[in-house]
């Protein structure tokens, strides 16, 4: 089953999918108790609480690819070295925000980017998973919309915090979904539209490094514990958006993360 | 009043220091509800339960300049662009382990180093802090041995996971001690020892970074919340340590906090 997070008369209820009414499109979920409850009566929270967030930067051939094509020669041997090891980063509880939830965009971004990912959430403790077991431990999946500000990347992309962990700057949900209503986890379509058009497509079965190898790789390094996630990263096809734009991630299977953007505040308003 | 946390009787405790018998050198805690009991008595966690934790590398001047020494060009202008900018990463919450705990000394590790550190603790929420207010928003803190596994530093000191986020690569504690304690956290001396020798010494006085700075840094990319930990350096005295031996991180006015180094455990332990 489904499960998503929503606050509703200032409480957090466990809710799950429930069909919209014929004619309508909203959509609709249900609590726990029974009541059913229209998009416009809820706030939406990430659909679990994150442990530790991992996210790999670089992780699929044509996003590589396309970044490689505008690369120094620096750049480019670190792609080559990316290959032979997964570039992976943490991300802080304050990025976290839920579907249908607004992301600022910093006033000090020249280009910040989407990027329409699946989410792997770990749901059984493990050190020095083989690859052949690492899907034993996995509860289910998410959508991760994970924002980047390019300007601030670094040489050698160190994964500056500028670039990855404003406040809200990753959207998580709607739902969790368990395992085993996504049968094939590496052959799953995932598109970003952006006020309604096309922007970005790709496939999971391109991820340069897979989901059980991913799990391998961390867990050799530390223990996985339930509720962390790895977000796998991206294909390619990142454009600059403003604020006022519709951004809907959606991954075949798992779901359809829908954020908006908005201004940033002026500093003035918190100093006064 | 300073507060640890300690397991007893299958149960989490909040405790304060007491002092230990006459003629005895065991160091004892008291409960809440006026035990007192000795350290072999209790396991230790880290005094608070950490939300984000951040870490700052290069921090001290002395240990920039040692390293520096040693440098390639491309290393050196980094160090150049660090004192433009901290570099901060982030650590997960596998890597804490509280006074008096075990670090496994990793079977791929070259060269394995403490660093005596002190860790700041945020008490209010705050976004875009101004300097002259930061310390407005500190609990209080604490002391941390952030371990680095130096052989898998990357170029342009990519922060990669190998180096800084090992299982109990991070011991805390062992108090979390009230900011009214510390009148003045820029003068504190930092010292480690490693079974009774004496390896680094310095002072929170030659941070290149302080700590207002660090904060409004650091809110000026994303809100900081309580429970976040700042751990703000390390004074330069780097030495390999080995499953065995113990060692003794002190901050003055803060705490005392020792760890001890074991070895590693075969896979097979796991996958047997």
């Amino acid at each position: 089953m489904r499960q998503g997070r929503v606050v509703h008369g200032g409480a957090v209820h466990g809710c799950t999918p429930w069909p919209a009414q014929d004619g309508a499109s909203e959509e609709r979920v249900r609590l726990a108790d029974g009541r059913v409850l229209g998009a416009h009566e809820v706030q939406w929270l990430a659909p679990f609480e994150p442990r530790t967030i991992f996210t790999l930067a670089l992780n699929y051939a044509d996003h590589a690819s396309e970044l490689a094509a505008k690369s120094s020669a620096d750049q480019a041997s670190f792609l080559t070295a990316q290959k032979a090891e997964p570039i992976v980063f943490l991300k802080a509880a304050n990025a976290i925000v839920g579907h249908r939830g607004f992301t600022r965009r910093p006033q000090d971004a020249d280009f910040m980017h989407y990027e329409c990912e699946l989410a792997v959430v770990i749901g059984r403790e493990g050190r020095r998973i083989p690859r052949e077991q690492a899907l034993d431990h996995v509860l289910g999946y998410t959508v991760a919309n994970d924002y980047a500000i390019r300007n601030f990347l670094e040489p050698y992309y160190r994964p500056n915090l500028r670039v990855k962990n404003r406040d809200a700057a990753t959207a998580l949900g709607p739902w969790l979904v368990p395992k085993a209503l996504v049968p094939d986890p590496m052959a799953l379509r995932l598109t970003t539209h952006v006020d309604g058009q096309l922007v970005q497509e790709g496939t999971t079965a391109d991820m340069i490094h897979d989901i059980p190898s991913l799990i391998a790789y961390l867990s050799d390094i530390m223990t996985l514990s339930p509720g962390d996630v790895i977000l796998t990263g991206t294909p390619k096809g990142s454009v600059d958006v403003r604020p006022g734009q519709e951004v809907v991630c959606e991954v075949e299977s798992v779901g359809r993360l829908v954020n908006t953007l908005v201004e940033d505040w002026e500093p003035a308003d918190l100093r006064g």
